[in-house]
């Protein structure tokens, strides 16, 4: 019996980092908004009490807190407490975070990669799996429909046995020495982790090959480097890839790659066609059917199923940005915990990214260090 | 004095039309939530007052009225009554809705085009005039950062005097019969006006060439076409255009060129360069100065000025999409109405669409009724 | 029974026009070169003699003339002679040379418009239906493999009845003033003829979608620019089509389409289908059939027909050219040559642009005059 | 003093390979001939005798031989005999071929890879360096202009000190198994080499990246597969490359990436800018300078260098071809052919791929079979 049942109406969200200059947290709020689903009532914005204080007026938050754990505990005791918590911290901060609200029932919505290190995921995996609670990890390139589109074709089998696949996330802002927020704690691994562009972007473009293939990658090599001078972790990654049942491929990140803004792309060649979609064009999806002219499939397009029609909200030709994408692993979220209400399943189709996810995520950030490390011996992530 | 001086918090907004399977409210909706300003709290959804409730409800919207007349008289005596109010039935409801809330001062964002007929089009300007409320015509093509953009570099004078305009929108939904809701009404020249593809697209068209040059249009020669038998309203515009100034263009705009989803594309060229944006992929703005190679200008990346950033929420390299260029003209109308509040004018660099534009889409529709009749003789708009 | 009877080897050309500086002798050259088809062995390359001979010699050409009446009468005479001239001069000297070769029964490989003036045009047209010779027009766009499918789909009925028609032809390289060669003789209306964007490019354009529809235009209204100071001829045209069987359509030409090089581009939409072709794509073809994904068709890919591959020299993905497109209309007029020597008529398939096309050619640019001198009245091709 | 001094006027050209139904001999008799620098006058077409002469006279070859070695010593012989030879044989037969006549000092214009096997390539490099004739290797794709271009901005500095270069070249057409002359001498260990894709198109691939960027590669780790049952030779590989001085990069080729053709593509990254080409679209480089917008730079366009105007035939807007840009290799040759005759250097700015380049393919092919073997280790190219 869930402790949020007999509730009604939005889900009441509280929100852990994202004051004032953030990136992410703006994105969060937007995304918990756009589907009218959440109503954002609570806030530890920022580590500073102050800061946090007045983000929250700024942002008209009702309930601001100076820090999470007193969060935590008074929300869990108000009748009207959140059901919810985003957790849109720097990466050290994720775990225990996500656990002080895990531990109270409340679901956790958090930002990626999982956690700073492996051992601090591990413990976060435990404390999810162990909580009456559901964990949502933002792998937000998952909510575009025409990704669901590429999953559902590979699923139907239309690409037949897969035999490569080819994930890239090239971004050039980090080209030359970056001295703002974004950059300054992404590039310290206390608080981001060993990995840099590996955790960063490396994991979503993982687990973007991950979800529309449904592979599991059994070793990897990676080769990273630190290009810009006084960066401690990757800016670059070469990465070989060898899935089960024998499919191969090749994923590269950079931070570094000049006249990209965020080229997250992803193409699968099976026996019998192939597939190719680009995060900046997301409303399109190629598929190349073998021996037949090349088809691109467009969002509620002709011929587009229905899995990205569940996750659509306008009529073809109008197209979907990033932002709704993101909402769409909210609005996924809010299913889900709306059916967690009634100690149901989450309705049929409903797709999420949740600690399992992460988990991988982790497991790929350790494999190409621990590769790279070793002149890019293939190793099991 | 604005009758809504001292209000604070978001913007509490009304809602008439858009009821269940209709396209256009839920874009409005989304476009209201999306940055937080607005709160729907009332709405008269259809004009069956039984589905009008049941919408209503379903959308959590507290207060359901059974027709607009009602609903405008009663908001306006509330003390927690709406402050403005989204017009979203079809054409021709647009006019006598709009005018039961301007004239109780109770700002109007209503979509396009701004009436069914010129007559009560006129009606309508000069109920907008009078009231002391705002009238904001949902032209959203030009809430997209790369259309400011696209603006700001006409007016820098980068392109030197202007000579070429071509605007386009083709559609390819109504190549066959259509028996759905959004075509049904489209094809009716009682509830859509006589303008067919003219009215329901070409406005926009018009609207976005009008936005980027500034020019106006001095005559135009109109050749309309009804391809789909059955069909009462043009499916297909050709338009030649002259502008002030000596500038010569082409509009095309259709709703039977199969293929097409959604192209709306404008580009200008003048003495010292070109550009060139299309909705399709609005993230990008070709800039083609004369004697240097072609520069393809991003949202937030190099080169993009202030009033792209202005009305941007991410980095570059984040898509935008429809909604959130939507969304733009709300947040835009909203600091209006926060600035009316105060009887203040809008803070610079705020724009949306206004009454006038409305009138410069009908004359533009009604130009293109009158010259194709006269086999597309010169007419002025 | 053919003057050239029992020839064998490739056919012996001679050119008139093409001397230093001059671009599209250079092509006419390679052109005939490409497939080996045709042995460059005499010209009249300039109206200077000095600089013909020059000409001649730098080019290894072995027989050179001082005039052109000169070539005609020598070549006629000889046992070796020339069995067909490439005419490449400017377009008031068409006329006058093609004449004196037909009338000897060499054929005519001729550079387009047909001629500077509609009357030159028609004594032309009655020199080449009375000789025994062939007349070909450059009309090089049609060589294209994927213009012929193109054709080949409208043909097939794929599109359906048509409906819309919508072509263009923009170029910058006139956006201002131009001082060379190649743009002064165009802006000489002696030269050049009335016609200038018109005759120079709207020419090909209007080909392009005359042979791709098969539609006869039977009226167009016209409204023609002269933008640069100084221009005598029309450096942009707005043209309004409308063909047989009621579909209807637009040409665009410019000459001061700055960032524009050679942008032809066509598009053509049916009840069950559309299509699109663009000059500096040349090997994509994109095809919509109603109610499927779109489809991008590559030359000799997967799904394209036999017409792309008749005149396709490499496999799929092996980009044709330019200059590839203008030897298949060399290779296809050899084909119809070397069938002429045996009283035959060319091989199946076998396709290029006459005398009937540089008449409509003509046709074309004279209406688009006389309509924008009477303010854009239809008027009859 | 060479033995071809004083000769004038087209270079005498013979062929071995390249008789019916064989792709790449007809590829280079119309790179000869684009230019009209050369004249084909003899040929060994095939190990078929009759096969052989019957290809030559269809093709109207005057001097036909039964085998390779007799037309060396016949050709060398004859006062009118062949100044240079394309060899398009299988690979096995390169090595064998093109000494026989470069030991008569007869330059030779070979197709790649260099050879099928390492052995054999040193014997050839030795007979290269021996003999007093030029060796030429039809590495086509350093013959675009905008390649010429790209290697130009990356030596002047415009891309600062790189850092990753990215090289892929899919092709899809041996996805399923393939039952034609092409296919099936190219899966032959004993006729192609032991490398299948990395032979055919991954040593394009190399030499392009190597061309462009000027870089050493001094490690390579490859994995490499076959995924077609039956396939002796790799249809796939992934490989990671260390270049002198630190940069990065990835190499990826194959022949089961359904949907490409012919899809080579180069990206480059610096510290101060990146470029992009792609084969398919060769007539555009993208150039990307740090905090700048991106430019599109087009063959002849604004912007362009000498480099590319150098090897460029037509003006900006005409696109090029493969069979362009091989001619261009063919040309160039000639330049050097001619400057030979007279015991010169080749004019400034002529480049042809020669028998280094074709040294550095076969080490390539080497390395990645060597690392392939040890689980993609780390190997010396």
């Amino acid at each position: 019996m869930s402790r949020f049942a007999g509730r009604e109406g939005p889900i009441r969200l509280g929100m852990v980092g994202g004051g004032s200059g953030a990136f992410i947290g703006a994105v969060h709020r937007i995304a918990a908004r756009l589907d009218g689903k959440y109503q954002l009532v609570a806030g530890a914005l920022s580590s500073t009490p102050e800061k946090a204080r007045e983000s929250a007026s700024a942002l008209g938050i009702p309930r601001s807190y100076d820090d999470f754990t007193a969060m935590a505990k008074a929300e869990a005791r108000r009748r009207d407490g959140i059901e919810a918590v985003a957790v849109v911290t720097p990466n050290h901060m994720h775990g225990p975070v996500a656990r002080e609200f895990l531990k109270r029932g409340i679901h956790v919505i958090c930002d990626k990669p999982l956690t700073a290190t492996l051992a601090e995921a591990r413990r976060l995996q435990q404390a999810a799996e162990k909580a009456d609670a559901l964990f949502v990890l933002t792998h937000n390139y998952t909510g575009y429909p025409m990704v669901r589109e590429a999953r559902a074709l590979v699923a139907s089998g239309a690409l037949g046995r897969l035999r490569v696949v080819q994930v890239e996330y090239p971004q050039g802002w980090m080209a030359a020495p970056v001295a703002n927020k974004q950059a300054e704690w992404r590039n310290d691994p206390a608080r981001s982790g060993a990995g840099g562009s590996t955790g960063d972007i490396g994991t979503h473009a993982y687990n973007l090959a991950r979800f529309v293939t449904g592979l599991k990658v059994e070793a990897l090599a990676a080769d990273l480097s630190e290009f810009v001078e006084g960066r401690q972790n990757d800016d670059n990654a070469h990465v070989m890839l060898r899935f089960e049942g024998g499919a191969r491929g090749m994923l590269w990140c950079s931070q570094v790659a000049v006249g990209h803004e965020n080229s997250l792309r992803l193409r699968v060649y099976g026996e019998k066609g192939g597939l190719e979609w680009a995060q900046e064009t997301p409303t399109e999806l190629w598929h190349t059917p073998l021996g037949e002219p090349k088809r691109l499939i467009t969002r509620m397009g002709a011929g587009a199923g229905p899995e990205a029609a569940r996750v659509s909200r306008t009529p073809a030709g109008h197209p979907e940005g990033f932002l709704e994408a993101f909402a769409t692993i909210y609005s996924e979220a809010a299913e889900a915990i709306l059916a967690h209400r009634e100690g149901k399943a989450p309705p049929e189709g409903v797709t999420y990214p949740g600690i399992a996810d992460g988990m991988e995520g982790m497991a790929f950030i350790d494999a190409c260090l621990r590769s790279s490390r070793r002149n890019a011996a293939w190793v099991v992530p």
